[in-house]
C-alpha cells in the first residue's frame, strides 16, 4: 500500500508497505482523509528521534475488518493514544498520559497510509450526515474542548485567546459558544478577520509585556495558543488575580518566569493537550463549528502538503 | 504607645509614637500578642521600599473602641488585607487582590505596636477558650487552609509537600485532616521528626530533579512549600499527569522551566496564598491542629525576636 514513512531523517514516500494486520481488540481502516498536524512537522525537526513507521494521527476512514462486527462498514475518526490498560493512568481515565502508551504516527504505524490498525476502543463511528471533509477536525476539535473538561467558564465573565492561529480559532469556537465575552489578542490583521464574527478582536501590539494592566483590561480566563514562549509571560501580565491560565502551547527549552505572580496573585495555570472526542463529533455533526474547508492532495504530493499555507491540508485516498 | 517602626531603611523601637485614631467601620484594637511571619524578616530586607509605618500583621487584641458594639471588649485576631470596596476585586470576593488595598504592616501601621486600628468587616472574635498564645496561628493556617478553597483534595489519593519549615507544617496538618495518603519531603531530619505523628517523611535526597520517577513514586498533589525555586522544579517531576500543583512559594528574580511539562502532562499550577480566617479559628478551638509554643519577648528585645530560631517567636504587650 502506499505510505508517508519516517527513517529517522525524513518522510519517505513508499507504495511498497504491507496492508496492516490487526492484533487481538484492533480494527483495520481504510483511511478516506488524513489531514497534516503541526506535530506532524515538529516529527520532521526531530521530535521523536526514535520514531520509525509511518507518520499522520489525524484522520476519517471506514473499518474494513474488525472482531466488533458492529464497526464494520462505519465511517469513523479515532484517538491517538492506545494504553496498556493496566496502569494506574490506564484505570484513572487517564490512557493518554499512559507510560507505555502508542501513539499513531509518533510510536506505532500511522495514518498517512491506505490502511491503519487502532484499537476499537478508540474508534469512534460518526454520523453518516458528517462529511468526512468536516470530520477530520475532531481531534483538533476535541484539544480545544479539553479545556471546558478543566475548567469551568462562567459565561457571565470575560476570557482572551492568545494566538490567531489554527489552535487559538478551534479554541475561539469552543469558547464562543458558552456566551463568556470573548477576546482574540493575535499578530495578524488577515488571520483575525476569521474570528471577527464571534469575537472581539485586538492586535497584539495593544498588548505588550512592558506594561501594567487594570482590572477593567484584565481577563478571567487566559488562554496560550501562541506556541511561544511569549504566550504565557503576557497571560501572566493580562489575567485577574484569581484568575484561570490555560497553556496550550508546547515548545522546547527552558523559559525564564517571575514565577512569584502566581502564588502572589493566586493565578491557576491549567495544561492542556488532548482531549475527548464524542462532544466535538457533535459538535461538528450539529453545524454548531465550522472551519475553512482543508485543502486536499495526493498522498504522492506530500512535499506540497507539508509546505502548504491553508487552514488545514491533507490526503484523500 | 511602643511600636517597632519601618523607616524605610530599618527597624526602629520608638515608645512615642501616637495611639492610633479609628477611622469610620475601623475599630481601636489593644494588642495582646503579635508574632513575626517571614514576610516581616523580607520587608527588612527591602521588599516594601516605599513602605514607613509599624510593622507587623499575625496578632491577636481586645478591641477596645469600636461604632460596632458586640465587638468592644472581645478578643480578636483580624485580616490584613483591607481593599477599596468597590472595584470588580471587591466586588467579586477578592479583597485581598484590591490594587488599591491597605495592607497592615506593609501599606498601613501595623500589629508591633500596643493598638491598632482595623477595618471592622476584617475582624473575627475568638471563643474564649482559645487561648490568645494558640489564636497567634489564625493567619499562617488560614493560608494552609487556602488550598483546600482553591482545589479538591480527594482523600484516596496521594500527596506530598515540599518542605519542612513552618508553612510546609502548617500544610501538612490541614491536608492530614482530609486522610490523605501524605509524604513529607524535607532537607532536616531533625524538623522532620514534627511531622511523623501524622505524615510520611522523606529526606530530599530520595527525590532529585536528575532523575524520572514511575507513577508509583508520583503524587496526586504536590505542594511547593519550600520558598525556593527548586521547590516548582521537583515538583513539576514528582506530580502525576493531570495532577495539581500548588505553589505556595514566593522568591524574587527569574527562574528557568521546561514550561512544556505543563502542557504535555496536563499539569494544574494554582498559585496560593492568604486564607480565610473562620475555619482556621475553628481547627485551632477544636485542637485539630497544634503548634510549638510561640517563643515570647518584650517589644524592646526585637532584635533577639528577630534572630530567634524557633518555630515561632512573637511580643507579648
Amino acid at each position: 500500500m502506499k505510505a508517508l514513512y519516517y527513517d529517522g531523517k525524513g518522510m519517505v514516500y513508499r507504495e511498497d508497505m504491507p496492508v496492516p494486520k490487526p492484533e487481538k481488540g484492533q480494527s483495520l481502516i481504510k483511511i478516506i482523509i488524513a489531514d497534516i498536524c503541526s506535530t506532524d512537522k515538529e516529527i520532521l525537526k526531530g521530535y521523536r528521534p526514535d520514531f520509525r513507521g509511518i507518520m499522520g494521527h489525524e484522520f476519517v476512514g471506514e473499518v474494513v475488518e474488525s472482531e466488533n462486527k458492529e464497526l464494520i462498514g462505519k465511517t469513523v475518526v479515532g484517538e491517538m493514544n492506545q494504553g496498556c490498560g493496566k496502569c494506574l493512568y490506564c484505570r484513572t481515565g487517564r490512557e493518554k498520559h499512559c507510560p507505555e502508551r502508542r501513539v499513531i504516527g509518533m510510536s506505532k504505524d500511522g495514518c498517512f497510509a491506505e490502511y491503519m490498525t487502532l484499537a476499537d476502543h478508540l474508534i469512534h463511528p460518526i454520523p453518516e450526515s458528517l462529511s468526512p471533509e468536516k470530520a477530520v477536525f475532531t481531534e483538533p476539535l476535541a484539544a480545544a474542548q479539553e479545556i471546558p473538561t478543566q475548567i469551568h467558564i462562567d459565561p457571565s465573565l470575560n476570557a482572551a485567546v492568545i494566538g490567531d492561529g489554527r489552535l487559538g480559532f478551534m479554541i475561539a469556537q469552543v469558547l464562543a459558544l458558552t456566551g463568556v465575552d470573548l477576546t482574540i489578542i493575535g499578530r495578524h490583521e488577515e488571520k483575525l478577520e476569521m474570528f471577527r464574527p464571534f469575537a472581539k478582536t485586538v492586535l497584539s501590539s495593544k498588548y505588550s509585556e512592558d506594561r501594567m494592566y487594570s482590572v477593567e483590561d484584565c481577563f478571567e480566563y487566559v488562554i496560550d495558543a501562541t506556541g511561544k514562549a511569549d504566550g504565557i509571560r503576557l497571560a501572566l501580565k493580562i489575567v485577574r488575580k484569581m484568575g484561570t491560565i490555560v497553556l496550550k502551547s508546547t515548545y522546547s527549552g527552558e523559559t525564564a518566569l517571575d514565577l512569584c505572580l502566581i502564588p502572589v496573585n493566586e493565578i491557576t495555570v491549567v495544561g492542556s493537550r488532548c482531549g475527548p472526542f464524542p462532544p466535538a463529533i457533535k459538535l461538528l455533526s450539529e453545524g454548531k463549528v465550522s472551519f475553512p474547508p482543508v485543502e486536499i492532495f495526493d498522498l504522492s504530493e506530500y512535499e506540497k502538503a507539508f509546505a502548504s499555507t491553508a487552514f488545514k491540508a491533507g490526503f484523500r485516498f
